[in-house]
């Protein structure tokens, strides 16, 4: 197996700047598109042979260093008792939004093995294949908290910050029963055979960092040390530039970051401990494929002084990008790091 | 005239923290909605007496320590030729995006006096009557460039990036006209009246430091040194907390935060030359009393080093803010910042 990307996890040193992308298996690919043209998007994720079917495809496509798991970070909350749906345009909506606490007691307590079985079995049929490593994934505590109190996506959070100031203890409640969850879908991805993990705090930027300190971070400490793990763990705090000082006191191997912060400081923020993960920005690959490659080479650079560097862009790939503009992308990386 | 305002933003000692609220005259207020409901939103902005009287209505209300014309960032586009309308709930809309070169070309050069003549006579109605400065303000290029170029509202901008990626020539073209164009306004509302002006940068976030270095900052340069003026000048290039260094170089006189960062650490980057202006969470205001007052005390205390400090949201108060919540954190400024 080519182990490039596991060795840059751990700052071991290697031959060249392993690179994958976010939402890798996505609609920007008409094979993907293919595929999904046959099925709805959760009876995707929950179906072994076509979730792994579309996992493999970059891998041979873009020829990136690894795979990850098709799935949703939603995918857990739905067996915890939320009503999900994907709307094509609109994205998630849960129809029984948390707003009180009989609805936190009322979440059921997580078995990935019985509740979703789907997720250990596209693993096995993915291990088999991959001349990759593969990544696991998690939504982050508070991330999948937005989600069930929203009802889906959202502008200000309004629902979420007014329980947070009006009721943290019922917040503190949610975000322990997510924890325990979490801590448990990720120790089953482990034993079935994922190579890192991944915790997407896709909304963490919507917090102060005061209140990331207080109603995130401790959370994501105890999923980091629960887990118990030799695999790498990549934390992703979105949108959280301004406060990567807190990030690093999550005790992930490495923190993937987005692109509104030079890789240069972020990597001085990480300092010698952590490995660092990103951060082209994603509209980059609808411009030509000069602009690709300087800009590739530029946080190469930038990122020199990392304990490692995994290649990637600084959030998911948007479902317009041409493929010829990642496959530039990808080859900038390999290229221009070997040298 | 109460000058606490101006005397924060250069800087000079003040027995208070002055505050006022980005979006103060807007929806949430019921007296404000009664106005509204009479009128559309742009004729709203179009017509001094209802103009002047809804920017009254906070200082009355709330008892901040300054005032901010009525209008909308888009007025000044429209008058370039853009067809702009306001839908209730989607935001502005665009009905002739630039997407090529003759688009560009075909902008009207903007002659204030003539085409935006409210303007200028709402201030001079509003100076009569105030006794807290008044602030004006304009879009920066960068944010004003977004809506022209999508058409409206975006989340990922991809084709202003597309734009910068593929014909950056073609954008700092436009850009040149609105720089001038900006100018061109300030200076009209500075000889109005104006007491200070703002600039807002809604979607600085969305650029990375060195899209931000190139493609936007030495236009805001630009701008705030070719208003030639006495007057403050405000800079808030909102969801930019890892570049505030570069936004120091803008030459403002403030820089406004939003509250991704800790206000600590952005007084700490924008140094001894520069006041500060910000960075309460706009959902706070949803929280207890208890919650406004000791959040706001938090920021008091980061600010404390601060060469002055104007206390604000860190973006704009949200519609559906409880009134109350708004007058608890003014009050909550006005006393904490007094002991």
């Amino acid at each position: 197996m080519n182990n490039t990307f596991l060795k840059a996890c751990r700052g071991e040193k290697t031959d060249y700047t392993p690179v994958w992308i976010m939402r890798q298996a996505g609609r920007y690919l008409p094979e993907y598109r293919r595929v999904r043209g046959k099925v709805g998007f959760l009876d995707l994720c929950k179906t072994p042979g076509l979730a792994a079917e579309v996992t493999l495809q970059p891998v041979d496509i873009l020829k990136v260093d690894a795979a990850i798991l098709f799935s949703d970070i939603l995918i857990p909350i739905e067996a915890m008792g939320m009503k999900l749906e994907f709307h094509e345009t609109k994205g998630p909506f849960i129809d029984n939004p948390i707003r009180d606490e009989a609805s936190v007691w009322r979440l059921r307590t997580l078995n990935p093995a019985e509740d979703l079985p789907f997720v250990a079995e596209t693993i096995k049929l993915l291990i088999k294949q991959l001349n990759v490593p593969l990544i696991g994934f998690s939504g982050a505590p508070f991330t999948l908290a937005t989600y069930m109190i929203e009802g889906g996506s959202s502008r200000n959070f309004v629902n979420t910050k007014t329980m947070i100031y009006r009721n943290p203890g019922l917040f503190h409640l949610l975000m322990d029963k997510l924890t325990t969850m979490i801590i448990c879908c990720l120790k089953a991805q482990i034993e079935a055979g994922v190579h890192a993990v991944q915790i997407f705090d896709t909304w963490a930027g919507a917090l102060s960092p005061g209140d990331f300190r207080e109603f995130e971070l401790p959370y994501v400490k105890r999923i980091i040390s629960g887990i118990e793990t030799d695999v790498p763990v990549i934390y992703f705090p979105n949108n959280s530039g301004a406060m990567l000082n807190l990030a690093v006191e999550s005790g992930a191997d490495v923190i993937s970051v987005d692109w509104r912060i030079g890789i240069a400081d972020a990597v001085t923020i990480l300092g010698d401990k952590i490995s660092i993960q990103g951060n082209l920005d994603p509209t980059t690959l609808f411009g030509t494929h000069d602009i690709i490659r300087e800009r590739v080479s530029d946080i190469l650079h930038g990122a020199a002084k990392a304990r490692g560097h995994i290649f990637n862009l600084g959030h998911g790939i948007l479902p317009d990008t041409p493929v010829e503009g990642a496959v530039a992308m990808v080859d900038a990386v390999h290229e221009l790091s070997s040298k």
